[in-house]
């Protein structure tokens, strides 16, 4: 397409939304062309920020009637670079952010999808009720992008992911037109379901305008814990047994190596070591009810599990100053990590049951790749979800341990798929991981996926070269230099 | 195609998969030619009954190659005409009935597509968890079907529907191929979510063979009471007060109007009068737990709802024996409704806040188009969805009542649809509401159902004519004369 006609769409978008919303001064434009940790730049002709549904419509028209590529935007906090743009525009989902309605009794909300997920999580406080999602960005993530990503958290362990807590979306397709699936219906058999379609497809399929999201009772007691474990096994015997004597009331159960809370007493600001010894392995726990008794059954849960030798040491926090501080320990891990030197990261799943096996593997191999490195590997242990993080051995040149990405690409990804596993947990494909599918994928499913690609957006309008890669894999983009 | 064609595509399945297994005779066709209900008759060129997965493919391959239309049926206990043969083969999974494997500690279990749903509970409780899918026709439904439909039932309020329970998928394709998601992952990101599709889609998209199913901790404790209630409204109150006091603790809230509870006791074998008096409403609530509090919890709850005036009466069941006398209640009611003579039956959905509203609606609406008209509304309160039946006036002929059901639906499902309800909650749509998704299916919708049947079945081999209309809809088959 010539730039004369690049510019008529510009000028057709200045007419239609306002001159103000079609943005296309560089330094206005920076933040939308790189991901959160500046693994990818991107390019684009201008972001356009629409106000409302039909406005993202006639945007998508006019690109598609120009054969002009989009990729929507919410708080733009993905770590795989799903939301760089290569060329055309990038739409932003950030005007589109009214929480349009809420029904108590129903326990469901309709957002918009440029609302902030911590705008969410305070709507439905306000009502007396919870939005459960919970993610390290949830001051500036945006609820759109984490229904596309189908993003997970901290809370996936009683209450599944973004996809569990949605029961109805509006969608622009590839061709403008909207979708009005805002149903509020706990059953709902009328047809294909058709949400199932964009939730977890990285806006590649179509563009999440609003969602009905499902609202749970809110906890009137809550109660933090932090264990202290011999091993990875032992804690996830303590998780078994804690699943089996709690059920739903477990709602978190976050997993810890002794280098994890290392790194987090030594960097992170104003944490409190929450015992006097060093143990193997570490959990946070938390329970939670409606009813007034969380605190009174962690508190025999661990006693038990003390007891049996399941646990070494525990501490139940008192307040929920306590409980923060609890929680900032584990909190605190993502951000130290860089304070210790260059991290390679990989974002993987395999089963609840075999996450000991695979953090022995995985490490054994690392380690034997490279002498010194020092594995970080913490996570959703509830949900077989391991952050598997190598730091770089002391000493060595940052730049040098991170051109080794992709061999420890290679390692950490081989293990899993051999058990079973999933590369890409909650953070999603992007473009990061869009290759690796070719290696790990079946055959069928890719096929499928090109299939659902072609018959949502025959022309390629919508983020293209994300999540679904090419037939040959050859045209691929380089893997970043310094990946996440 | 020919005759002579049809012959040798039965004889090539009778070499690969046994002359026992391509099942021609009309009485052993019989029972896989008509639904439940025999509210439809179908024709076949045979049954035909694969061992295992790789038989599954090669026969949908012979088909697919020879242009002969499929439908998959499992236990055949559908009641929307889904599995009802028209011409072609019927494929039946009843001999993948297999469970693959049981992980305790990753709380799943791998099972073949043909394993009867009491099977698969059983097989969770012997390593002591819980598979909670719980429907009337579990002793001989089958779990394939179950996912194919996206079963609800009883326990849907504290579980979801039978797509919450599914974290894998092993589907045949319209083309033979076998795609294996068999994953066991509570995180996975790695691309689109495909088994989506096939859950739900009736199998119009796939044929599943096998799933991994996720589940529960097995409760400790279980409490059941039967609550005699001033309205729908209080009913509806009651159940807000205690999911917000229970919250996934309360695991069953099934409602039932006065002349269900009157047919009941009037006409069910072995059924006792609750308590003295009679309300406008009941609810039959279910309380679970982890811990041993159950019966103690639903105690205090009740206790509270009496003394606000929420609850008119309540009894709590006082052992399993006396807990199974009030299930009894409720389930007798799908049964007890032909003794009152014909029943014209509507399985709809609103949002839960809205089901007074709803039930208020339809039956001024009913009895005003029919005086005598007897509604027995009742159903998953805790869901929104009502199996919103009409008992047929006393000394009405039946056939002339049947005739009504056209009719009937327009009543009914105007007034879902403009409630922005679900015409098609947990039976699916099959072939009884395949049109009725013209009038009511937002046009886009309708498009995008069918680019997926395109794009997963484009010769349309996969149980043609189910779900999806026809984009004139000319070509419809009538609806039957008695429907469901």
């Amino acid at each position: 397409m010539s730039p004369s006609s690049h510019a008529d769409l510009l000028d057709a978008l200045r007419a239609q939304l306002g001159p103000a919303q079609v943005i296309t001064a560089s330094d206005a434009m920076a933040g939308h062309l790189t991901e959160m940790r500046g693994l990818y730049r991107g390019t684009a002709l201008a972001v356009v920020r629409p106000a409302n549904t039909e406005e993202v419509a006639l945007t998508v028209r006019a690109c598609a009637q120009a054969g002009v590529p989009l990729v929507a935007q919410g708080g733009n906090t993905g770590l795989v670079g799903g939301g760089v743009p290569a060329g055309g525009i990038v739409l932003s989902l950030a005007r589109l952010d009214r929480v349009r309605s809420l029904d108590p009794v129903n326990a469901t909300m309709t957002v918009e999808a440029g609302c902030i997920l911590a705008t969410v999580q305070e709507a439905a406080e306000t009502a007396g009720l919870l939005f459960p999602l919970s993610l390290a960005s949830e001051g500036s993530c945006r609820i759109g992008g984490n229904l596309a990503t189908n993003a997970g958290g901290t809370a996936v362990l009683a209450y599944g992911n973004a996809r569990d807590l949605v029961l109805g979306l509006e969608v622009v397709l590839a061709d403008g037109r909207i979708w009005n699936g805002l149903k509020a219906l706990r059953k709902d058999n009328a047809g294909y379901d058709l949400k199932q379609l964009f939730v977890g497809s990285e806006g590649t399929l179509g563009i999440i305008t609003a969602a009905v999201l499902k609202l749970h009772p809110r906890p009137a007691s809550t109660a933090t814990a932090f264990v202290g474990l011999a091993s990875a096994g032992a804690a996830l015997a303590l998780l078994t047994r804690l699943r089996s004597r709690a059920g739903g009331r477990l709602t978190a159960f976050e997993y810890m190596p002794r280098f994890g809370l290392e790194i987090v007493l030594r960097h992170a600001e104003g944490v409190v070591r929450p015992f006097a010894g060093d143990h193997a392995a570490y959990a946070l726990v938390e329970i939670s009810s409606e009813g007034p008794e969380a605190e009174a059954l962690l508190e025999d849960l661990l006693g038990e599990a003390l007891q049996d030798e399941l646990a070494e040491d525990a501490v139940v926090a008192r307040s929920t100053a306590q409980s923060k501080a609890l929680w900032r320990l584990r909190e605190s891990l993502s951000e130290v990590q860089r304070r210790e030197g260059a991290s390679i990261k990989h974002d993987v799943a395999v089963a609840v049951s075999r996450v000991p096996e695979f953090l022995e593997r995985a490490s054994a191999a690392c380690e034997a790749a490279l002498p010194g490195v020092r594995v970080c590997a913490f996570g959703h242990l509830g949900d077989g979800n391991i952050h598997f993080n190598l730091t770089q051995p002391i000493g060595m040149e940052a730049a040098a341990f991170l051109d080794l990405w992709p061999r420890f690409n290679r390692i950490v990804h081989d293990i899993v798929h051999a058990m079973d596993g999933s590369i890409a947990a909650e953070h999603g494909v992007g473009l990061i991981k869009r290759d690796e599918l070719l290696r790990y994928k079946d055959p069928v499913a890719l096929d499928l996926m090109r299939r659902l690609k072609a018959a949502l957006d025959p022309d390629g309008i919508l983020n293209p070269g994300k999540v679904v890669p090419s037939e040959s894999g050859a045209a691929a983009s380089a893997p970043p230099g310094a990946g996440p």
